[in-house]
């Protein structure tokens, strides 16, 4: 089983039957499929139906009060959200109902792209100090491996890690910096092949 | 017409036909309504029976790759998202297609929940200068009115603001610190009358 966790986000047009096909193609092959809210919109009871590992790539960043309501409506085995949001009547709540649910959850720490130096990527540190409050794994980039190298230093569990393919960073590159798992979309997804993507790349990873 | 955005968060257990009773009834009293993604997921077919304003309360907080392909997919007049996430390959692409949609865009520079003052509160103004050049309006809270009061000295636009009723804030608080709208929920939502609620306490509000 390669590192790998898919990003089922569909191209314009497509939902849920485009997807449905990936999972059944790729199932035996990867880690798990990362599902966010363009799929989710189109239907989210065809969850049901990913015979997989699902991450729920929700990005939540509101109050409590709301994440609680949001993840209770949705079937997942992991779920992504926002470190900026907080702790305080924020991630606390959120990591109560995760834990409820038998979900783990997930933390951004760092984004793939360019605007995540603005404000995001000035508080890695702190944010990993509340992960270990919170989260049983973070989100840092592949496309930018000093950041990814940083956090790998400070945290000793999971770390997914977005940004390979369509985005710049080259497969492999993120798992050779110290992420467990390369999430990958466009550049697997679209391929004519994916199995063969994945084959060429993840067989020589190591 | 009261200065009142109706979130129209539907309670556990609960979804559309909750919330298209509340638009029947509260449609020609307020501004609006705001909705999240809890409601969302139940259905967005459904959107377009709400014969109002509507504001897609969704928090974004992703490449823009990925906001672009979330708000292709569904209606609204407005929507709201986190300024955290950046102005590159973020904000820069998500105000294209709302402008391309004729879809305001509100930027969040401050919440109404404690964990806000953590990391979101530490960049209002740097927020505040991001919002200049995406947004139509941004989101500030009723529950930290010197924050609210801050954000009305240096943004001459439109501010709407949560945290009016079940987190805290008594009804006018924010208008009167200089918002546009206020932002009620639960306070209003589960009242047993609800245009009695709005009657009793924005009659007097100015």
């Amino acid at each position: 089983m390669y590192p790998v966790l898919v990003s089922l986000d569909p191209p314009p047009g497509k939902g849920w039957n485009w997807a449905l096909e990936l999972v059944k193609k790729l199932k035996d092959k990867v880690w798990g499929f990362k599902v966010g809210w363009p799929l989710i919109i189109e239907g989210k009871e065809n969850l049901e139906k990913i015979d997989s590992r699902i991450v729920l790539d929700l990005k939540l960043a509101d109050i409590g009060y709301t994440m609680r309501n949001v993840i209770s409506r949705l079937r997942g085995d992991a779920v992504i959200a926002h470190a900026f949001v907080g702790y305080q009547t924020a991630l606390e709540i959120l990591r109560e109902e995760t834990a409820k649910r038998d979900m783990e959850l997930y933390l951004v720490v760092s984004m793939s792209h360019r605007g995540s130096k603005e404000f995001i990527d000035r508080h890695v540190k702190e944010f990993i100090k509340l992960a270990y409050l919170v989260a049983d794994g973070v989100v840092a980039p592949a496309t930018r491996l000093d950041v990814l190298r940083l956090v790998r230093r400070y945290w000793p569990k999971t770390i997914i890690s977005p940004g390979i393919g369509a985005q710049g960073a080259p497969p492999c590159s993120a798992l050779r910096a110290g992420a467990n798992l390369e999430i990958v979309g466009r550049a697997l997804t679209r391929s004519d092949d994916p199995l063969g993507f994945l084959e060429s790349y993840y067989a020589q990873c190591s």
